[in-house]
């Protein structure tokens, strides 16, 4: 029997041995290994987390004390301590484990969302309401160096810095790596911070943990050493936390379980709020997580990637670099998976990759094009939400010419409710002057990234889906913008936005089934909407958009009060995501649930009609294509 | 004549001798004083910027080299050193000079915004344009120690840090308060600064300083002295920038123009990132202003201020705040000027003033809201737009019962496009789950803050407009959520949302005079649109909505959608602010220029009928009173 199966709860790991203790780690080691290469997650960071996790939850007595983790996928471990290693096998499929914290899945978990940087806020706000309300109870706060370059976290810690009595302790977790190497100031004064003498003992500790962990990979120890090269001195090494007024205890290796135990309870003992500053390596105890210097296993997918939109603006970026010697790009932490890292590697000048720091990389892309430069700056989708006033002010109003390419954006799925990108095209419509395209397949990406980049006026934004680019598929005519795809009718005009321009052409495809006669259109820029496009909506009896994003202020909207403002009285039918937060999920196991579908669209809009209308509708289609049966 | 007339351009002031510009000094205070006693504006912060610009423009050659100041109402003497003292006695009128940089003004001004924190990304930015392009140019960013507390000032020096070949200089004008007395670990960290053994010299300086300048107020010296009491040893005071690995030159008296040359000619020829650590007082040279300790002269308003919405929630939320205990209130920087002062002072422990710091605010109002109690967060409308992501993850995905307060919303008109609230009722629709109001009146903010506070599974949210309250509107009727303003026929719904209420009455008088039914409502809560006020625009031929908002995906728009959802056919009129970024003007005056008028709006109702239908309307009003004329 494993000692893992032993642990219904925390309070299970209060009684174990020394020797029991290491077994466990390692149990939890070959879960981790087993299950994600098989569900897919985040593995790296989890592995290096193992004996911290152990230690917080040896020290403190959670869910009394609150255990809060930046950033929610570093939380594999305590799921399997907090009584959902049974489960664990289903972590990330539907109706399974969440890869993130869930509040619907353990009294453990108090921070559901991934966002980074948010944790010391959150901290402190409980710590304080904990204090206002005279209960005795601990806040703990895990937080990456990477998180740590998010502005949000300094924030956070120079407010906490100033409130001497609150039960708050800070763990750094400092891996040198976030995604890719951590970057800027921060990361080189984390890594003085390794150069204390009193590091050198715990690299002693490092090498001797060693012989206790399935290690099989390059010396650990040389690893920790590489960091040390072109330091400066080191008279004060926690120089910046204790000049910002926080009591610090480090660095501590954070793969020595007692070690990190010993800290954490004199920091508990402290009694104000406390940084422990924990040494780590991503990836500890799995060689060949340890060893990966593009950091797949930060990330691991189950299966081998087909051609995605991300590789399709990766090769096409790089193209736009060679003819144009003023496109620089802008990533924030997120250097593959934005698809840059080819630009970096042929334009090594004119990349910044700036940290988990949106704000700071839209707002100095701002500083870029007015310096002479067209910026690009990659990002996630739901991570725009985070740079939405320096997008407006910074840039827009200044008439900036920036390129935004959000990826990730629509349905993502598996990772829950925080990494949908259902906003963006809401949000974007607020930003007067800003152009919005979405690409429907990867031909239209590298169209419209051309077009976008030629602005040098406003800024323009490219968003589109993850995963596998979709087939290619060819307008047959061209009104303004606007791609005409198939054209079969005036009864309905489908308007299919980005992604879903394949599945208006599905529902075309069925609404002809049904006898009606439709055109399917893709208004490759959706914001402004085109007047050309206001014109021809005006033709036809119904007016039906299809988005992947919140219904509420999305493109439908917009369309649907452009025709208001010509007077036009078609009736409009906007199909979106519903404004709610969706549960983890397949991606298209989330648009069946939401009614994105070819077959759950074409039933809603035919409903829609035969509402609007008792009598059949008598218009022909313009072609002598097939139609079987009447409405 | 007076030196300052013979400065057409920062050039003139390059020959001019010490005593001419010490007596250029003079002159200058002389001119903020007079002007902005009688203009309204910024008078404390400009106050203390006249050496500091002086030397920034001495020493460096803009427009060539670029100067930046965060918070662009610090920038009055860059505007009369740069030709526009001519034009000075138009600060902030309609057609004159803008209370902020502007473009269009100067070749001098590069950032109009006024959001603070963001001039060191733009800096960077900038800097790494000129250098990819080999231009020889240096840039300098000017920010308060208030701006430093901003998350996105730190992201920025994170990066600037890494760069070590960039020429740019920060100045950081500290004068230990932004608006208030500067919060959190960085303000004691700057205090401690200023303990510097090498302090005592430039407080010497400081002395001397005294004789040269007008002043009339305690002595400075006691007034630096103070802030040195309680503080820690000071081995490294320049550690946290210097940890950050940035060349660190101070701390310098930003009042001795002569040392602030000499420290900015250094940092010059360094070559790489310096920053200059500059200590001034606020209001320096104006003794009511130095001695302003409820920081009066930070914004001076030109005449008394009648009773506006801000004292009426400032009143209400101390009401609440004796009857319910788990009631805390947070602020960003804005104690005063969100009426939170009063709170603050009966319920000390329970307010957190956080810095400029939104972010923080936000997610830490989450933490709060967790642990058990109720924050009201006082915000200017346009700041949310800085934590939107914060709000939508950590607050409303969590279903936090916390109520935003936004002050400032809608067309705030004098401080130009970066101050109006013309943005969160539009960026609010977004947000799953979240209740957003908007008062109409004094006893509708009273009612509906109450009712928000009730709310204790999700966010909620107030906004109202700046300044004077407006006068009460009863209601006839209650349906739903929906007060009945006026009740008199079935041809027009008017949906009058907040203090667009009260002109949705004058337009309904004016329609009505033209032999219209109409009725005009205030949904009070405009989010989500309840269902009852769809039932209700179902019986009218036509439906038009009034917001003081965006009208990208606005009310109006959520409204239109809620009817489509229905299938109600009602055509339907969405009024608000167009899409774009207003000139700074008086409220009343930009609200003609965009229509948002009695006059107007009826115009154009009465113009959307008659495009409706040819035919005269003939439904009859539902009371006997007065009808003259017919349609």
């Amino acid at each position: 029997m494993r000692v893992l199966d032993t642990v219904g709860g925390p309070e299970d790991l209060k009684g174990l041995t020394d020797h029991q203790l290491t077994e466990l780690a390692a149990e939890i080691r070959d879960v981790l290994v087993e299950t994600v290469s098989r569900t897919g997650g985040h593995l790296g960071p989890n592995l290096g987390m193992v004996e911290i996790t152990l230690a917080m939850h040896r020290v403190f007595d959670s869910p009394r004390d609150r255990l809060l983790y930046d950033t929610g996928h570093q939380t594999y471990v305590h799921k399997l301590l907090t009584g959902r290693a049974p489960k664990f096998d289903t972590l990330r499929q539907q109706g399974g484990l969440s890869g993130y914290p869930s509040r619907q899945e353990s009294d453990h978990d108090i921070v559901e969302n991934s966002h980074a940087s948010t944790s010391l806020s959150y901290a402190d706000g409980l710590a304080k309401a904990y204090r206002l309300r005279k209960e005795d109870r601990h806040v703990v706060a895990l937080i990456g160096d990477g998180g740590l370059t998010g502005g949000m976290a300094w924030e956070a810690l120079n407010n906490i810095a100033a409130a001497k009595d609150l039960k708050l302790v800070i763990i750094v977790n400092d891996n040198g790596r976030s995604y890719s190497p951590t970057v800027g100031g921060l990361a080189t004064h984390l890594t003085s911070l390794r150069t204390n003498p009193r590091y050198e003992k715990i690299l002693d500790l490092v090498k001797k943990n060693l012989g206790r962990t399935p290690y099989v990979g390059p010396p650990m120890y040389e690893v920790l050493h590489g960091v040390k090269k072109g330091l400066k001195d080191m008279l004060a090494p926690q120089g910046m936390f204790e000049d910002l007024g926080l009591k610090y205890v480090g660095p501590v290796d954070g793969h020595d379980r007692q070690a990190m135990e010993d800290a954490l309870a004199k920091a508990k003992a402290f009694g104000g709020p406390v940084i422990v500053h924990a040494v780590t390596q991503k990836g500890f105890g799995y060689a060949a997580a340890e060893q990966d210097e593009e950091d797949n296993f930060h990330q691991v997918r189950p299966k081998n990637k087909p051609r995605g939109w991300t590789d399709v603006f990766a090769d096409e970026i790089v193209e736009i670099g060679h003819r144009r010697p003023d496109v620089v790009a802008i990533t924030a932490a997120m250097l593959h998976p934005t698809g840059l890292a080819p630009f970096a590697q042929e334009f090594p000048d004119r990349i910044f990759d700036v940290g988990i720091a949106e704000q700071h990389a839209v707002t100095s892309a701002a500083g870029l094009a007015m310096g002479g430069m067209h910026p690009v700056v990659g990002l996630y989708a739901t991570f725009l939400n985070r740079a939405f006033d320096q997008l407006l002010m910074d840039v827009a109003l200044h008439k900036c010419g920036v390129t935004f390419v959000l990826d990730r954006a629509g349905v993502t799925g598996d990772d829950g409710a925080s990494h949908n990108g259902m906003w963006d095209m809401s949000l974007l419509q607020i930003v007067p002057g800003l152009r919005l395209a979405a690409p429907r397949d990867g031909t239209r990406l590298r169209e419209l990234l051309n077009e976008a980049i030629d602005v040098d006026d406003a800024p323009t934004v490219l968003r589109y889906a993850k995963g596998e680019v979709f087939a290619d598929i060819d307008a047959i005519d061209r009104v303004g913008t606007t791609d005409i795809l198939t054209r079969n009718g005036t009864d309905v005009l489908l308007i299919g936005i980005g992604s879903m321009a394949a599945t208006a052409i599905d529902v075309g495809t069925r609404l002809q089934d049904q006898g009606f006669g439709v055109t399917v259109v893709d208004p490759r820029w959706v914001k402004p909407v085109d007047p050309k496009l206001v014109e021809l909506a005006a033709k036809y009896k119904f007016v039906v958009t299809i988005e992947d994003n919140g219904r509420a202020g999305g493109c439908g909207s917009a369309i649907a009060q452009a025709l208001r403002d010509a007077g036009v009285t078609t009736p409009v039918r906007d199909f979106g995501i519903p404004q709610q937060f969706l549960d983890h999920a397949k991606r298209a196991a989330v648009l069946t649930e939401i009614g994105l579908t070819g077959q759950g669209l074409a039933r809603d809009v035919i409903e829609m009609i035969a509402k609007h209308q008792g009598d059949a509708i008598t218009s022909e289609p313009d072609t002598a294509s097939g139609r079987p049966g009447g409405a």
